[in-house]
């Protein structure tokens, strides 16, 4: 039975199993079909899992699992000219319409049709074999492997969100978080040149990482008013009027409001986390200070290019964030070790040939 | 007693008197002395005049209240090339300090330094002559007058959101208020090109003033939840999937939280209005639709410039604005007539010689 | 015959003739088939038919001429959903491949695969019937006529210019050349809020129209050297350190250098016109004065839509550009016209049923 | 006469000569007075030995040469507060007068009242003691030397080209010219991320060393056509459609023309190098492929921050380009050495006590 496309399906909130599915048909001459072979879970993922739904996004029919993926190209249409059947390449998993106003204007993140893997009603990539446009798919050079390969996704987060606060050498950035997309934003920033990165969290364990990893500076961050503990910072790593850019990659109210008072006046906030749609926000501060603030939605056209041009040069290292592995027939122990916040990122195997 | 410097002083918070004031003296060769012809009283004003403070800014000594003026060019400086005694100048209020990294970088509006009028400790202009660098003093055209000079203050203003909001020639945008800065931004937006200006308010009367005056479209403000308002307002105005700009001029929760929801994905809201320091914002629809939120803090260089500008070429009129006049010796009435609403502008006279 | 597809093609260099082809297929669930009512010829168009080629493009095969056009829905495709047949639409002639690097970054203008009509090999659309994706046909409001519709074609070349040029309200824009082109970029540089925008040409019947259409000031140019020229205009127009945005028009060398000369420090300069592959640039201006020259290539996304809104909206009139139109019968005619330089655009008419 | 401010000449072409000179007073309660250490030397100093004048700018009077200089705070005025006696700084040689409009708008470079070192009329930094308003020195970290500081001057020239490029991480650029400023160039082009760095001259010694120091490729030039010579260019380091950014740092015609052809649609091309004043330019290329090309001039706001910050992290390492030093008495010789071309940076030490 080599030919069935083996899949990791979601039935039902808290309830999936493993169909064979028929093995998908290119749909267009610049398609590809990638052979699956590495699959990193991130909380998205799980919240599917565990509640069924993400915001407006719920889960009607049973869907296939997954988005952070790398693979072998196992087939190529005929109008393909930049892969071939055998290259190892990363996997974009959101394909846009290409056509409305926003992908023609160059922002296909914000696309009004986008397909997104594992995103309902669209299957992702925990299956045998996923299929994707050419152009979504980034052959990786020799230097890297397949494991790395399926990292770029969340490192294409961490470079959408940097991109998005226009960071710039010497700049002075505080990132809250500490988890896979706090990580590689600061992995990504030092990259971009800031000298300082200075990472927040509850966790000391995480930030004793986040040190080792990329952060030139490591604080926990303790229950006292937003103000007063953005006035700890500023005074701890001397910044002055405050920092250049605020990255919240947590969602939490006290870290957003923290950020907001960190920065100087004139800097840039990014939102990189999801969590309450709505939080007490410090509008006065913003306005005073006149910053600007961004969301940072997925990633747009270069973004996977950056992440694999950072790794592929050496100065963004992805290896150390891959905690363990398990085998696909295993992946819903990937769920349960993500669920309860074991290691950094877990990734999934490909089905065994 | 011709040569002295009659000032409008507020005392302390409700309590304001005349004093006879020496006549300010040139600081710097670049300096010179404006004999005020004109000025306006905003919100801030009033609030100092009523409060004693703002946020930060505590009124300890007594201050000369006023920042909206024109004048009269009556002394120059050495080293002033460009303007001579007579000429008639909208004056810009706020000197920064020209050293700080801020004021290099091109935003002296957030100068670490900055000496603005009447706000304390800098007393402001509401007295018989007020002393500038030159380069803070706009000359106007013989088109203009020096009512419309007074007028540059709040203009600039608009001109700075807008300016934040970067529109552009046939964008929609959603201006919350009709008020003096709201209108000053739904005439600015259709000057910079927006082909759909729809301004929002409670005040029915104002919003058919708004509508006579520059916004495409008007809607009453309704008590419904923001997220129904926004639906309503996208519809009404057949909008799609949103406006392409948000602009509160009013500083209240619930225009701030409607804007948020009426805007499309990419879109840019600027926060023109002070309210609330912290109010419940909608930062999960700020993050999905990945938007750009700004403050917007005074003006910086260039917004006087482009507010003259855009008055003598005629795209935008401000002489619609001015509601009433009163003698400098009775500016308190200006000041409760600005408490109880009444009028959009009202300015305040030169000394009388 | 009435269901035969009527085309004017360019056998080879001066020999047209008119074919009756097959009515051409929607390609794609998106594609629509517009009978095609006015289109208006430009320089380019007259450039094959006289030469053959322009550049690296050489017409080998027979070639519908035409890209300029306007017209009315014929048939739509499954998936259409902005357009109904009977719609008038303003026809955007360039379909990119919407999946190269460019395409994504949302400079389709730039894209590596672009099928643009008339350009070799692509057939263009003085036929009656031009098959195009819904998403490039700009639907006319009531207000706007087919015959304005046809002139979205060059407004949008002066709106792409403008916009790279980036002007801003209250600045000074000088164009050489009061051609078609030159003529739209002064009309989009006063709608973008130019306070001055003063025109050049050797002309001076062409100028007199530009000062009537939307130049603040003209000026005839002399055959004296460029920087002299530039002096002049500097002078004479009051522009201080020199204007802050140039744009040529014209393609000749001399205008080019005056340009540069008469701009100020910091400034922009547009080259819109083409002419000479390589000429006598004044390259130590550009970099002591820290220039920024930039090329302008057709249009890009959102170029069509505000060209539509500009004309919807009052802001920029193109009627009194059209000094005549043809029958489709008669469409050489219109090229000798534009060839022998009369009018300003001529319109040939479509197929007449 | 430990107290005198020995001063290195300029009296006219070719002839300099040693002054005893008055030590210079603070202007301003925010100036410093820094005795120098170490200056670096560079063509423009030497074009002002050999022609006395580059460009409009004429030596009439004696000057004082030098202007890429460190030292040590010997006194600070009374408003001083970021320094103190004995603080090493690197010194940025030009003010600007903060007051006009170029400066206000946070392009102090391009200021139209500059006081630039050992510009005419202004003396240079050659002499024991110089004088600069505080916030134009930088301090230095205790990790960098005063040699390293000398170098902040030109590193900050490649700091400020590389911004106007816009380079991005994982973008491929080209630098013409291994003489310093290339070499500068190719650095900071490596810390803003670019991930091919490709250097061209016609020095096979200097690209050595460029390859060494910086750049990831390099390439002989050679005397073909220039359009040839970009294609030789692009296939060899697969550049597929051109470099995504274009610097010439020599000035020559054939570099300027070659790097037009080299670089894709959509490129930056930015002219650091200085040679004649007009050139021919394939501007036809410059239009289709709708190119930014960008003038830079010395440095704004932030780039000397920048560069200070570069190397205090180790992204970009000067020291290597030190390649001698000769003291204060023997200041003409390091002229005679860069002039014969010996050497990437000579340094010339400040007087001895």
């Amino acid at each position: 039975m080599s030919q069935d496309n083996l899949s990791f399906v979601l039935e039902k909130p808290g309830s999936v199993k493993y169909e064979h599915r028929p093995i998908p048909k290119l749909t267009s001459p610049y398609d590809v079909r990638v052979n699956v072979k590495y699959t990193g879970i991130c909380g998205s993922d799980v919240h599917y899992w565990v509640h069924g739904s993400i915001g407006p996004f719920v889960v009607k029919d049973p869907m296939v699992l997954g988005h952070e993926s790398s693979g072998v190209i196992a087939e190529v249409g005929e109008s393909v000219t930049s892969l071939k059947v055998g290259d190892k390449v990363a996997m974009e998993p959101g394909i846009p319409c290409r056509r409305c106003v926003r992908c023609k204007d160059g922002k296909y993140n914000l696309c009004l049709h986008m397909a997104f893997a594992a995103t309902p009603p669209f299957d992702g990539t925990l299956a045998k074999y996923y299929v994707l446009p050419e152009d979504f798919c980034y052959k990786l050079p020799e230097s890297m492997s397949l494991e790395e390969g399926a990292l770029m996704e969340p490192l294409s987060v961490g470079v959408h969100v940097v991109r998005q606060a226009g960071v710039k050498p010497g700049q002075s950035v505080i990132v809250f978080g500490a988890g896979p997309i706090g990580l590689v934003c600061c992995a990504v920033a030092k990259a971009y040149g800031a000298n300082k990165i200075i990472c927040i969290d509850i966790n000391e364990e995480r930030l004793a990482f986040a040190r080792k990893y990329a952060a030139t500076d490591i604080m926990v961050a303790e229950k006292i008013p937003a103000q007063e503990m953005a006035e700890k910072i500023i005074q701890k790593f001397d910044l002055g009027l405050g920092a250049d850019v605020g990255i919240d990659a947590t969602g939490a109210e006290p870290c957003i409001q923290t950020a907001i008072h960190a920065v100087r006046a004139g800097a840039t906030y990014v939102q990189a986390g999801m969590g309450k749609s709505d939080i007490t926000f410090p509008i006065g501060a913003m306005g005073s200070k006149e910053l600007t603030v961004k969301g940072s939605f997925r990633y747009e056209s270069g973004d996977y290019h950056t992440a694999v041009g950072l790794v592929s040069s050496g100065r963004v290292s992805v290896k150390e964030l891959i905690t363990s592995q398990v085998k696909f027939t295993d992946a819903e122990k990937a769920f349960q070790d993500v669920k309860a916040s074991k290691g950094i990122k877990i990734l999934i195997q490909g089905v065994e040939e």
